[in-house]
């Protein structure tokens, strides 16, 4: 106790200690958060959807708290921002990208649905929620004994907080009390759950025809990253930079 | 269970319900902060530092959430914003502005060091951190058996995380696990902690020789905001509007 170990939000079971941090980049507005088992003697650690312009101030951060960095992970193949995962490699020696399988992307590990990601005594789970891209998949913090609750989900692109996804199948049939964690806000909110999500969420409570014309009518600009992030995502980074140099 | 009333961290006890939301308004980088207890029957809800943009939202958010909003707060007189609280007065019947007797301002209840401020049956406490300007207070979620564990302590400008501050005397002898929230973060971080402040905050680690050269060799700029947000937040926001009208 009173060390920076004790940094996580108190658990219902006293033997999991799950420190956690959300972090922003307020260019692309996206979210990257920080989980890792406090409790375990090897502290470790993983970052889920990092941008590359933040990768000195996450590593910074990971430091100061005594933790090992195992994984640096994906939501999906973002097209707003270049991802942090292969900066990261060449900076944290033994760090695996993570991505799912679907996403057609390069990674060290290619996850699909149902996959556990065991970080100490903790885990992620892997819940498919395709729509955003092919590829998405929502991490949800494990159910147990002996993990967080209220369980945590990773949402990625697929359901911001009032915002979109078409894939609330997989989302909404988790726990209603679940955090939703999205990879974006744009209004300056940092966290909903489910239950908020599924009586509030303006676009996720139309019926199936009104979704539709809403989706088909936003005449939304094109992405100004796209061409940029995409390619550079779809190898996780730098992921071949090693490679080629 | 299963309505939003269970969007809270899970506390130590089981008879309190800390409902809280952290709140982001990009353009000054400022956090408002809501906190509500969500077991009382009443739902009593407060907002620390709202801004006057984001009104909107977070009095939807407080609607969502089936909240009753008693009280909108201040740590200090800001410089760079203007704050929501008058705003919120004249949308919100009945809600009290709050700041410290010492800010020299304008509220509805003038708080001192050492008082409490209660909204069901939890309570914030006030503790005096002048500094970055003379009236600054920083709120602590209350210490007891049926209050949140760790506890959050607001600490408006008094101490960003790994930032400035002058202030640490009365933040820095909280139990080390204590959260520290404070009202801007400039690089995306959320939330720190005490025990991780006293070791890595580049500013209070120093000496009181070496913090005074820091301080005199920033050259801040003449803040941008200073001289249409002081004048406004000296009467919490429009705390006179009704009168003047």
């Amino acid at each position: 106790m009173g060390s920076p170990e004790t940094t996580s939000f108190s658990s219902q079971s006293s033997s999991s200690k799950l420190l956690f941090r959300q972090l922003f980049e307020k260019e692309s507005s996206t979210y990257t958060y920080l989980l890792a088992d406090a409790s375990h003697p090897d502290r470790p650690a993983l970052l889920i959807d990092p941008v590359d312009k933040t990768v000195e101030r996450d590593l910074s951060l990971i430091k100061d708290l005594g933790l090992k960095l195992i994984y640096a992970m994906n939501t999906h193949v973002h097209a707003d921002h270049v991802t942090g995962t292969g900066l990261i490699k060449t900076k944290v020696p033994g760090v695996k990208s993570v991505i799912s399988k679907a996403s057609g992307s390069k990674a060290d590990i290619l996850i699909e649905p149902g996959d556990k990601i065991q970080f100490g005594s903790l885990f992620l789970e892997v819940r498919a929620t395709p729509g955003h891209t092919l590829g998405c998949v929502t991490y949800v913090t494990g159910d147990g004994p002996d993990q967080h609750q209220p369980r945590l989900a990773f949402t990625g692109d697929a359901l911001l907080i009032r915002g979109c996804g078409r894939t609330d199948f997989q989302i909404f049939t988790l726990p209603k009390e679940t955090f939703v964690y999205p990879a974006h806000d744009y209004k300056g909110f940092s966290v909903s759950t489910v239950g908020e999500e599924i009586l509030y969420n303006p676009r996720l409570t139309k019926n199936e025809e009104t979704f539709k014309g809403i989706m088909e009518n936003l005449n939304l600009a094109y992405p100004k990253m796209i061409d940029i992030a995409v390619p550079a995502n779809m190898v996780c980074g730098l992921q071949d930079m090693t490679s080629k140099v």
